[in-house]
This record gives structure tokens, C-alpha cells and sequence, in this order.
């Protein structure tokens, strides 16, 4: 555990955050309430998991810190418009967030969609502008572009509302499994793996890219991060049974209540934290070889399998 | 007027589109739904505006037709998310566009929210992975990405909510001016600079920087692309008025039924007529010292003011 760097990373992408998002100093005044919403959206909360790792990433490979202040920014707007579009009555209709009013709920939905628009695009634009050669842009963008869309974060959602049914009028396309658990848990970590696991593997990834790693370091980060990712979603499917929502910031019990399918109900709550345990081991290994130099990494995949938040 | 050089572009957007596009021959199936509705959204329809401007402008500057392929199709992809999200229940709740359903009304709010992300995504990978040097790969990132974001099309957007109380549930921060059409005609050209204009400018600056254009032709395009825009804008007003909602593809008469400020309400439709002929002059005048190279884009600049559709 490392508690002082992660607080001067997280400090550095509240700042590039501050500095890249609208109504910053200097910058043009209108349309204020989107500007608002924009930055309600995306300061003062969250754990900035992903930019951490972009930081942790580069760092154990040896870059320097301000060359990777654009992707942890970059990832972490990604993140900030799924979650304001995640949150929107037709999606999953949350009221609560990072302890908060979600974005439709503190302004309107009009103003949360195209607020979610907004930060995409700023996302892209702040990798496009940031001070780096243009091949390491593009590569950025690249990943940054390939683990967002359709292939990615977005496929997974809609795979996720196709299990559910959830934010769909009608029956889902794909008949569920009548017999069982196994199809059902590797629809569930197929989901997972584009939903939240394709944009924690590309802030591994663009951390990485900045340090001019190689392939075969790339291809053993990338295995770490695909194990942090699904040990991320099988903790938040532990804390949602454990937790209050005081504690998670937003609402808890809903995955119950919504008879979601999650790892404890498929495993039970002791299979689940058994396949945390699996998974922990599993980062440890692949970032065994990278000695000392991974100890901020390791310290975050060891917090995504503890935290209580 | 060049039509076969039109045709011959416009297919090429259509071929590019086509296998941009998720669900196109070798590429995943899944999730089927979001790919049809992304496939809905974008193909089969549109005057691919936007597209031929990127041929038109690079064509004219001697660039490459095969290099004004990615760039063409991204500002499609970004014209086409937005008009997802714009027609959204909680944006301008249209049913209708290009002729056929919208996309929420043809799949579901949240497939239409997510196609509509995954579509964003989609126009910034398609740039990133063109085969193009990466300068100018991340010259298109930056020239599409300032034009869709909080500083162009989406900022527009907000600003033509803010002034119409169009999907709010509140009344607007800004006051409208007591007295008068000055200060409307001001917002209203600010509104569309923004909302439609911008797309319209990247879209020719794409062109042109694929040419490696130098910067006074870069600045005189840009004087042609932002008087086309308007002259689109003020075309699009008086459709409204003058045809069908058969003619147009779209609903018809929305305009005067929201109490809408358009040019046609402000300056009367014989004086929106003569500031379209005003804004025809311009195009001519910023054109003429590029001759006959600039015969394409000159057709589009017609086009965009005699459209009856």
C-alpha cells in the first residue's frame, strides 16, 4: 500500500479534470447549467480507480508522471458519461450517486444526456491535446476508442440490459439458460469483461503505452488488469449484499431487489469470495516478475478485493 | 452541379460506413440489438452532407479520395449520434427522421441512448485507425472532437434547450430580451454556429487538412463552410414552413407549433429568403480565387440553399 502517491495521483487528475472541463478559468461562461452538469458529473468523488492505474501502469514502467496526466483524466471521463447515462430513467433509473443526486435528478434528463455526450467527446479531445507525440496519441485514443464503444463498454451494457430485461419494454432476445448456472456465469463474465473490464484494461494499457513497453509486458499487464476487473465486479456485487448504501454512496440492495443475476447469486456468497481469493492470486502472479516496480499496481488490486466502498 | 462526382462520394461513405459498422461480414454478432440500431441510425438515408464536404474540400486541394474516407465517415457517425439523441422523449421526442422510425421508437430509449454513445465512439476509432500518418490522424481527432463537444455541437444543443424551455422542466436561467429581434437573431446564430455549424466546418477543415492545406486556404474554407452552415440552418426553417412532412422525412410544421425562434419568425419568410441569398454571395465570394478546383464545393454550397428537402 502506498497511500501518499495515490493521493498526489488522485490530486493530479482532480486537476487535469479541473482544468480540461468547461467553465474552468478563462474559459467561455455558456451554456452554463450544461457546463454544471459536466462538472457535477465529474469532481469532488469518486475512487479514480482508473486514472490510479493509468499512474501505476506508467510508473512502474518509468514514465513520467505528467505525460500521463491526459489518459487518467481521459479514462476517467469516459467513466464520469457512463455513469450519467448508466444512471437515466430508461437505463438503470438511479436516483444516488457517489453519495449524490445523479445528473438527471440534480439538473434534467435532456441536460444529463447531453452532458454524457460532452464528456466522451472531451475525453478524445483531451488525449488529442495533450503534450505527447502524436503516435502516442493516437495509440491512446485508439484503446481509449476500442474499450469505450460498441466492442467494449457499451456492448457490455447492452448485453447487460439483454440479461436483465432491464430498461427494455419488451423480452430480451436471448433465451436464458433453463438449466443453469454455468451458461449463466459465462454470460456474466462475458458481460462484465466489455462492461467494466475493457476500460480498466485500457487505463493498464495507455499507462503502459507511455513507458514504451513492449508486447509481451503489455500482454502481462493486460492480464493482470482483466483480473483486477472482474475481481472489481465480483467485490461490487459483495458489497451491494453487505453494504449500506450510506456506506456505497448510492443505492444498495438493488441488485436483489432487481433479481439480477451477480456472483453471489450464482456461487453463493462463500463461491464468490472464493473466486476473489482465486483472482487475487492470479494478479499476484503476473506481476511477480515486475518486482518492486509493481507495488503501486498490486496495492490497487489488493484494494479492489478489500475495499468496503 | 456535379452529380456522378457526388454519387461516386456518397458511395464511398455508404462502402466505409458499411464496414465501419458493427455486425458487418468477419465481426462479432453480439449484442445483436445495439449493432442493428447502430446499423439503423446511420445507413440507408441522409443526404451525407457532411461526407461530401469532406470529398469536396480535399478533392479540391488535390488530396487523395482513399485518404477522405475515415474522415468522411466519422463526421457522419458523429451527425448521426446526434441525431439519436436528439430525438430522445427528452430532447425534441421526434418519431420520425430520414422517413422512418427513430431509433427509440424502433428499438427502446435505452438501446437509442447507448447507439447513439457507441456510435460517438465509433467516429473517434475510425479516425484513429486510418490509414493516414498519425499527425494527421490526430489533427481530424482534435478538428472533430472541438466541433462535437461542449465548445460546438453539444455546447448548441444546450443552448437551444436554455431558449426554447424545450425537455425542461424548469424555466430558463437566461432571461429572453424584452424587446426584440436584434438580440434573438444573435442567440439564434450563436445557437446554430454552434449546434449545426461547427460539424459543418470540421467537416470541410478534415478535407483540407488531408490536403496538408496551408493556413489562409484553411481560414478562407472555413469562411465558406461557416456561411454554408447558416445558409443550411435558414434553408431548414423555411422547409419547415414551405414542405411536408412526407417531403422532408421528418415531422413537419414543429417549428411554428413549439413557437420555436427560427429566421423565417424573425425576419419574416421574404427577409429569411434574402439572407439566404446574402449568405449565397459569401460562399461565392470566399471561393473564387480557388477557380474551378472549388466547383464541387460550390454545387454544395447551391445545393444547401435551393434544397427543397
Amino acid at each position: 500500500m502506498a497511500p501518499e502517491v495515490f493521493a498526489r495521483w488522485a490530486a493530479r487528475t482532480e486537476s487535469t479534470l479541473e482544468r480540461r472541463l468547461p467553465a474552468s478559468a478563462g474559459g467561455p461562461a455558456e451554456p452554463a447549467r450544461l457546463h454544471a452538469a459536466m462538472r457535477h458529473a465529474t469532481l469532488g468523488g469518486g475512487k479514480r480507480m482508473r486514472p490510479l492505474l493509468v499512474y501505476a501502469a506508467g510508473s512502474a514502467l518509468g514514465a513520467d508522471e505528467p505525460l500521463l496526466d491526459a489518459p487518467a483524466a481521459a479514462v476517467e471521463l469516459v467513466h464520469a458519461y457512463s455513469l450519467v447515462h448508466d444512471d437515466l430513467p430508461a437505463m438503470d433509473d438511479d436516483a444516488l450517486r457517489r453519495g449524490r443526486p445523479t445528473v438527471h435528478v440534480a439538473f434534467d434528463e435532456a441536460t444529463a444526456i447531453l452532458a454524457g455526450d460532452a464528456l466522451q467527446t472531451l475525453a478524445f479531445s483531451t488525449l488529442a491535446e495533450a503534450d505527447a507525440p502524436a503516435a502516442l496519441r493516437i495509440d491512446w485514443v485508439r484503446t481509449l476508442a476500442g474499450a469505450s464503444g460498441v466492442a467494449g463498454m457499451c456492448g457490455g451494457q447492452a448485453l447487460d440490459i439483454d440479461a436483465t430485461g432491464h430498461g427494455r419494454q419488451e423480452v430480451p432476445d436471448r433465451p436464458v439458460p433453463a438449466d443453469g448456472r454455468a451458461g449463466d456465469l459465462g454470460l456474466l463474465e462475458r458481460m462484465h469483461a466489455l462492461k467494466t473490464g475493457a476500460l480498466i484494461r485500457a487505463a493498464v494499457r495507455m499507462g503502459a503505452l507511455a513507458a514504451a513497453a513492449d508486447t509481451p509486458t503489455l500482454s502481462r499487464l493486460d492480464a493482470f488488469a482483466a483480473a483486477l476487473g472482474l475481481a472489481f465486479q465480483v467485490r461490487d456485487d459483495l458489497l451491494d449484499i453487505e453494504a449500506s448504501s450510506q456506506q456505497l454512496g448510492k443505492t444498495a440492495g438493488k441488485d436483489v431487489a432487481q433479481a439480477k443475476s451477480t456472483y453471489p447469486a450464482l456461487l453463493g456468497v462463500d463461491g464468490a469470495r472464493a473466486r476473489l481469493e482465486e483472482l487475487a492470486e492470479e494478479m499476484r502472479g503476473t506481476l511477480a516478475v515486475l518486482g518492486d516496480r509493481a507495488n503501486a499496481l498490486a496495492a490497487l488490486g489488493e484494494l479492489a478485493i478489500r475495499r468496503s466502498y
